[in-house]
């Protein structure tokens, strides 16, 4: 166990390993320190258990609804089973990452890190451990609602993600992406889910893109309890602000998370805190305290996985004395709902910037898998410079990436349109998009004026 | 009923519909001759019908062999079901066809097309059909095998996506793509699927794809009979070469395609062919006669449909008097193979290139789904331009139109290593097969000398 490094990495989440491993890359020694799981809440209780359960679902209810194509099944589900295989599966991840950790050299110490100064942490293993440089990458934690305290009545989406049942009847509180992705994933299980939104599903998102995953969660049975709050709780049901009592065998509440700091003792340090409890940063990433980086949900929105780990990168070769910022153009972000809603940059027609949109229903693949509910989007500026996209469709998710390529390279509709796209697939959408913003549409028709 | 127009089009394929609507938004008068389907081959009895069974036999298939996720679940397929959805897909697609055609101001004529000159076409229907300009999409046909000539006893493709039933036995003659998605889709049905290899499977793709396409037949009980040719064919089983006899309740021949100029009368212009029987063209894919364009599988390989589509509009837009010419990089490639196999340029380690593999057990998102066979492969030169890519992975053709982008744009590694790719998705391999190759790879170990 060190007691030196160059490097301390508080948290060993994505942000957190990632800094670990490329710091350690870049010949620094390097330890992290976790109070919990390796690879934190991502592949711990996040993204992937979600998207494990969500898959499981898919396959689920599809063998039970393609009677049109001619597939008629029965499916029951083992919930135990498939705990085990999502357990699994996260179990499998957290030691991907301690070897990794431990292939590039960096030492995990499994302890809660308290700052002393701005270069010494002590630890909760009775270690003081002096470092050169810190990175902080705490993450979050889910917020908690006043009457509906966490606990073995109110589940977060932690626990909503380690059940060993298929509950009867769900009512998430929240109504950000969170709950759609349970909500829809619950109801394709069969359990009756309401979704209580302060105001409604998705206020943040476009509303086109929210329209169609708004009408499959209806078509799903999902019910939202749009511009209600839930009152009280009691013996599997909950009363909502308009009076309704709805069931709710299993309650989760989803409202958001908050930057972890607690335990950190930043008063110690220079690391300062903005309003809302995100560390400061400037765009190479540095605290206030010239000794301490931070990276992830700890210093702000987006808070997402994919953000940490590229500013983990970056950090980590912040730490190392590189001359390097991050100035990334867009974080692409996916909802995996029924279908996949993925963005990269914003879609909104704001002056100066023009946005083209394809239907889905105009798409080969989509029409022959009948998966046609959706569109891409794609925003550009006067010189048809690409600005943002949208994808609403199944496989969105493993379309983005070219999209959020496409802005960073300041590609143009035409770099796009006159790129070949393979036929036939969901990724024509983007194409099309472009070739109809360019006058030159393929399989729609916006009418003559538009020719 | 048009008797001169600015264009024909010979063959109402992708090719030549995408010629003439982009022909008409520049303002020709356009008609399209079709001797059978709008659409072409693609639609009606290809990529989409293929596209179609192999997505339901995937649910099919999914449904029963799930138990790791704890589904449990007995299915049956009604062949007659899920024939009815295919042709009603290409029914939609071929009246989506008829309909933007219509929109678009082009002519569709029924009949076949004969050239009496360079300015003018006989058609079946009486018409002589006077044109300043011609376009030749008359695409390809499925080359025959001697003692297997096609009928009722022997299947084209065609014939193979349009069965009322779910064959007991089936042999495939042929190794290329085609066999490999026809085999696999069967396979998942239960059928007994035999294929007839001459030499062996997906000869001329990246070996280490093959491997990967041939172990999942394998587990899918294909059996594969490589170095083997058919002798005959006799009441429900074929003999091979090596003397074996093989179940054969249905034979498909699938080993290749030929350009399909019969008809044409091109001996009536100056339309040149070469030894193969492709129509010359030059970059401009102007053909020998000065009048007359050539575009998609009647001028060469790849006879990929949505090749035939760019140079559509590129030879609609020649025929116009844009100065232009085909001049795309790369034509990706997918084989719906399990998993999928996408390929934008090449992935061979020639001199000046180097390849950089990642594999998708260390992709988070494929431990999760229990899709780890495959990898993303990134072939680059000494100033780090990407060359080639190829994915093997579900939803490789959802993201090889990155790859496709990256190329066409001149991309770098770095390009795609410091654009943030969404996570937990599969399009994650391709940044971490970057990443790897810049020395900071983030979730595989290489060893000491890679870090």
């Amino acid at each position: 166990m060190p007691q030196q490094v160059d490097l301390a990495v508080v948290g060993g989440g994505v942000g957190g390993y990632f800094a670990a491993i490329r710091a350690a890359q870049l010949g620094m020694s390097v330890a992290i320190v976790e109070k919990d799981k390796l690879g934190g809440h991502c592949p711990n209780y996040a993204c992937i258990p979600s998207k494990t359960l969500i898959h499981i679902a898919d396959i689920f209810y599809a063998a039970q609804h393609s009677q049109e194509f001619g597939i008629n099944a029965s499916a029951t589900i083992d919930a135990k089973k498939m705990l085990e295989w999502r357990m699994g599966v996260s179990k499998r991840l957290e030691d991907g990452v301690a070897y990794l950790c431990k292939s590039n050299g960096v030492d995990v110490i499994d302890a809660t890190a308290t700052f002393m100064s701005s270069d010494s942490l002590q630890l909760t293993n009775g270690v003081k451990l002096e470092f050169k440089k810190a990175i902080i990458a705490t993450g979050s934690e889910p917020t908690a609602l006043q009457g509906f305290e966490f606990g073995s009545e109110v589940l977060d989406y932690k626990q909503a993600l380690m059940l060993d049942h298929i509950p009867k009847s769900m009512a998430i509180v929240g109504a950000g992406y969170v709950a759609v992705e349970l909500s829809t994933l619950f109801a394709k299980f069969g359990t009756e889910v309401h979704v209580i939104a302060r105001s409604d599903v998705l206020r943040t998102f476009d509303q086109d893109a929210v329209s169609v995953v708004k009408k499959r969660m209806q078509e799903l049975g999902i019910v939202v309890h749009a511009g209600a709050t839930p009152i009280s709780h009691d013996n599997g049901s909950i009363t909502l602000s308009n009076g309704e009592k709805i069931n709710a065998d299993t309650i989760v509440v989803a409202i958001g998370l908050a930057p972890y700091t607690n335990s950190l003792e930043l008063k110690n340090t220079k690391v300062e805190l903005d309003e809302k409890g995100f560390i400061k940063v400037d765009s190479a990433l540095r605290t206030s305290d010239p000794n301490i980086l931070a990276v992830g949900d700890v210093i702000g929105e987006p808070m997402l996985a994919h953000k940490a780990m590229r500013q983990g990168i970056v950090a980590a070769e912040v730490a190392s004395g590189s001359n390097t910022s991050y100035d990334n153009m867009v974080v692409p972000a996916v909802i995996f709902s029924d279908p996949e809603v993925a963005v990269a940059g914003s879609v909104e027609e704001v002056s100066g910037i023009k946005v083209t949109k394809f239907p889905m229903t105009a798409i080969g693949r989509a029409i022959a898998l009948d998966a046609t509910k959706g569109f891409a989007k794609i925003a550009y500026d006067s010189d048809n410079v690409i600005k943002g996209v949208e994808i609403v469709s199944d496989d969105a998710s493993s379309m983005i990436s070219e999209a959020a390529l496409a802005i960073e390279m300041g590609a143009t509709l035409e770099d796009i349109a006159d790129t070949i796209h393979p036929h036939p697939t969901y990724s024509e959408s983007l194409q099309e998009a472009a070739e109809a913003a360019l006058g030159r549409p393929m399989h729609f028709f916006y009418g003559a004026q538009k020719k």
